[in-house]
C-alpha cells in the first residue's frame, strides 16, 4: 500500500519525537512492503518565524491533500502557563483550532490508562488502581464554547466579554455514534458527560445520546454530571470505559485522566473526521526546556503512529506490530527519563528508545 | 449578641446534620453568653411535597431577614445521578440557583485540605501529599454558564440549544477582591484559573484580575490554564492556596479538589455576598441512601457553622472553639463510619459525634 503522510514536528521537543515515529513506520513500511510518502508542514512558532502565523492555508491544503496527519507538538511552555498566555497573538484560534476546524476533526479520542510497568508513576493509591484502568475520552472538538461567538464590548461604561456555547442535534449524534462504534469494540459501556441540571446545550446532548444509545443494544449508557465525573475519575478511574463528552468538559477531563495514569509521555491521541483522514499527536506539550537534548520520550508518539496506522490507513496488523514492539521495550526495562525509577533497567535517550522499539519490529 | 439564624435542613441526611450542628452552636451559645434565634425553612424535595416549588419566594425573605443561613442538603441521589437528572422539573434554577442569585452570593468559597489524620483515605500517594495541602477554592457563584440566556430553537429543521457565558468587569472584580482578601490573611498566593486561550470571557477574566492584583502587593498572583489545573490538583496539591475561578470551573475544580483530601465529609462551605449575610453548607450531598440511619458524618456541617460565625457574626473566637473541638474528638480517635480506618478507637453515629464535639468546647 501507497499512502501520503504528512507531518508536522512543530515547535520544542516535536522534531526530535516526530523523528522517531518516522524511523518506525519506516521499519513498519519495510517489513510490510507499504511506501509511506512524507511530507513536512511547518506550524507553531516554527510557522510564525517564517510566514508570520501559527499556519498557513497552503499548509492546511497539503493536510487535506493525505492520508493523514502525525503531529509532534507546538508551542512552548512559559514558566507554569503555555505560550499563547503570553503571546495573545499567537492564539490557538490561528493554529490548533484551525486546523482541526479546517480538516472537520470533530472527535477527539485520547486513551487514558495505567501502564502495569508504570504504575510507580501513577499518582493515585494502589488499593485505588489495583484492578488498573483503561478509558477512552471521546471529546466533541468542533464545537461548543471553543467555536461559539464571542464578543467584547462596553455595556453602560462597563466591559463585558461573552462566549457562547452551542451545540445541534447533528454535531452531537456524530460525535455520539463515534462513542458507541468505540465502546462496542471495548467493554460495551458509553459514560456521557454534561452538566444537564444547569446546560440547555447539555440537556440536548442526553436526548440526543440517549436516541443514539437505542442503535446500540449491546452497548451500556451512563450519564454523568461533569462535576461528579471529576471526582470519579481520581476515585474510581475503573469504572470508565468510553467517555463521551462535549470541547471544553473533554480539555478538562481529558488532562484529569491523562494525569492520574502516572505516564502523560505514553498517552497518544487522534482527532477524526467523517472522512479517514485524521490528526494524531502525543497528549503532552512541546516541552520547550528539554528540547534539543535528546531526553524527551517519544513512545507517545510512536503510540500515536501506530493509532495512524489503524484508523486512518486500516494497517491493524501494522499497529499491533509497533505496540507490542513498546510493550516489549518496557517490559525489558528500558525507560526515557521521565518514566525512569529504581528498577529501570537501563536509562536510554530519545533515539535510542527509537531504536529499541524498531529493533522490536 | 444576639442574632437570627436560619436553617434549612432540606433532604435526605440534612436533617440529621443540621440538628447536630445547632447542639454545637447551642453550646457555643451557652458558654460565651449568646442568643442564636432559629427559623426553619423548607428547601428541596421536602419543600416540592409541600408547596410544589423547591423553594417559596417566602422561604426566601426569611432568609434575608436573618444574619446568617446553615443549609444541610437538598435533594437525593438515584443511583449514580443526582435527583434532578431524573426530574427535570425539579431544577436546580428553582432551588440552589434561585437562593443563590435571591440573595446576591457571588462569591462561594471551599477550603479543601489534607487531613493528618485521615491520610488514609485520601487518594493521592503519600509522596504526593507528603507535605500536606491546604487550599480554599473561591469560585464566582452567581455568573456565567449558569445564568446566561439560553435557548433551545430549531433552525431548518434541527434542534440547536445554546448557552451564554457572560462576565462583566464588576463581577470578576468583586470575586477577584475577596480571593485577595482571603490569600492576604494565608499563603498569600493565588491561583487564577480560565481558559483565556480561548475564550473572551477569560482574557476580560485575566485581564480584571491582574488589575485587581496590582492593589494586593503582598499577595502573588498566577494564572492557570484550567485543563492545566485539573492535572496539577492531582499531581501537586500543595502548590495552592487560594485558586480563583468562573461558576463552571469552579464547580468542577472544587470537586475535584474535595474529592483529593478523601474525606469530602468533613468540608465545609460558604457563600456571601456584599453583606454580612452568607449561606454555610457542607461540601457533600444528601445521601438519601443513608438518611435516617444515624451514620452520617456531621462534621462537615459543623464546620459550616464554624465558617458562618466567623464570616457572618464575626465571632471568631467561637468559631476557633468549635474547630478546635473537632480537631480534638479526632485526635482522639472517634470516627464515624465513613472516615473509619484500622487505628479507629470508636466507631461512633451521627449524634454522638455531634455530643463529642459538644462536650469539648
Ligand atoms: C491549546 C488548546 C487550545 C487546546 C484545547 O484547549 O483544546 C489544548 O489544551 C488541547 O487539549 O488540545
Ligand atoms: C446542584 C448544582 C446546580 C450545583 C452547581 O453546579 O453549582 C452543585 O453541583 C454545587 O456545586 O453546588
Amino acid at each position: 500500500m501507497e499512502c501520503k503522510i504528512t507531518l508536522i514536528p512543530g515547535d520544542g521537543i516535536g522534531p526530535e519525537i516526530v523523528g522517531e515515529a518516522v524511523k518506525v513506520l519506516n521499519k513498519v513500511a519495510d517489513k510490510f512492503g507499504h511506501t509511506f510518502n512524507y511530507t513536512k508542514i511547518l506550524m507553531g512558532g516554527c510557522s510564525i518565524d517564517e510566514y508570520g502565523v501559527p499556519l498557513t492555508d497552503e499548509a492546511v491544503e497539503i493536510c487535506k491533500a493525505s492520508d493523514a496527519v502525525l503531529l509532534g507538538a507546538v508551542g512552548g511552555n512559559v514558566g507554569n502557563s503555555r505560550w499563547y498566555d503570553v503571546a495573545p497573538n499567537l492564539r490557538p484560534e490561528a493554529g490548533l483550532l484551525k486546523i482541526r476546524k479546517d480538516l472537520g476533526l470533530f472527535a477527539n479520542l485520547r486513551p487514558a490508562y495505567l501502564y502495569n510497568e508504570l504504575r510507580k508513576a501513577c499518582p493515585l493509591k494502589e488499593e485505588i488502581t489495583k484492578d488498573g484502568f483503561d478509558m477512552i475520552i471521546v471529546r466533541e472538538l468542533t464545537g461548543g464554547l471553543y467555536f461559539g461567538e464571542r464578543e467584547t464590548k462596553t455595556v453602560n461604561g462597563i466591559l463585558e466579554a461573552r462566549d457562547t456555547l452551542t451545540y445541534n442535534e447533528e454535531e452531537i449524534r456524530r460525535i455520539a455514534i463515534k462513542a458507541f462504534e468505540i465502546a462496542r469494540k471495548r467493554k460495551k459501556k458509553v459514560t456521557s458527560v454534561d452538566k444537564a441540571n444547569v446546560l440547555d446545550s447539555s440537556r440536548l446532548w442526553r436526548k440526543v445520546v440517549e436516541e443514539v444509545a437505542k442503535d446500540y443494544e449491546d452497548v451500556t449508557l451512563e450519564n454523568m454530571l461533569v462535576d461528579n465525573c471529576a471526582m470519579q475519575l481520581v476515585m474510581n478511574p475503573g469504572q470508565f470505559d468510553v467517555i463521551l463528552t462535549e470541547n471544553m468538559f473533554g480539555d478538562i477531563l481529558s488532562d484529569e485522566a491523562s494525569m492520574i495514569t502516572g505516564s502523560i509521555g505514553m498517552l497518544s491521541s487522534a482527532s477524526l473526521g467523517k472522512t479517514k483522514l485524521g490528526l494524531y499527536e502525543p497528549s503532552h506539550g512541546s516541552a520547550p526546556d528539554i528540547a534539543g537534548l535528546n531526553k524527551a520520550n517519544p513512545i507517545a508518539t510512536i503510540l500515536s503512529a501506530a493509532m495512524m496506522l489503524r484508523y486512518s490507513l486500516d494497517l491493524d496488523k501494522e499497529a499491533d506490530a509497533i505496540e507490542e514492539a513498546v510493550a516489549k521495550v518496557l517490559s525489558d526495562g528500558y525507560r526515557t527519563v521521565d518514566i525512569a525509577s529504581k528498577e529501570t533497567k537501563e536509562v536510554v535517550g530519545t533515539d535510542r528508545m527509537g531504536d529499541l522499539i524498531v529493533a522490536n519490529i
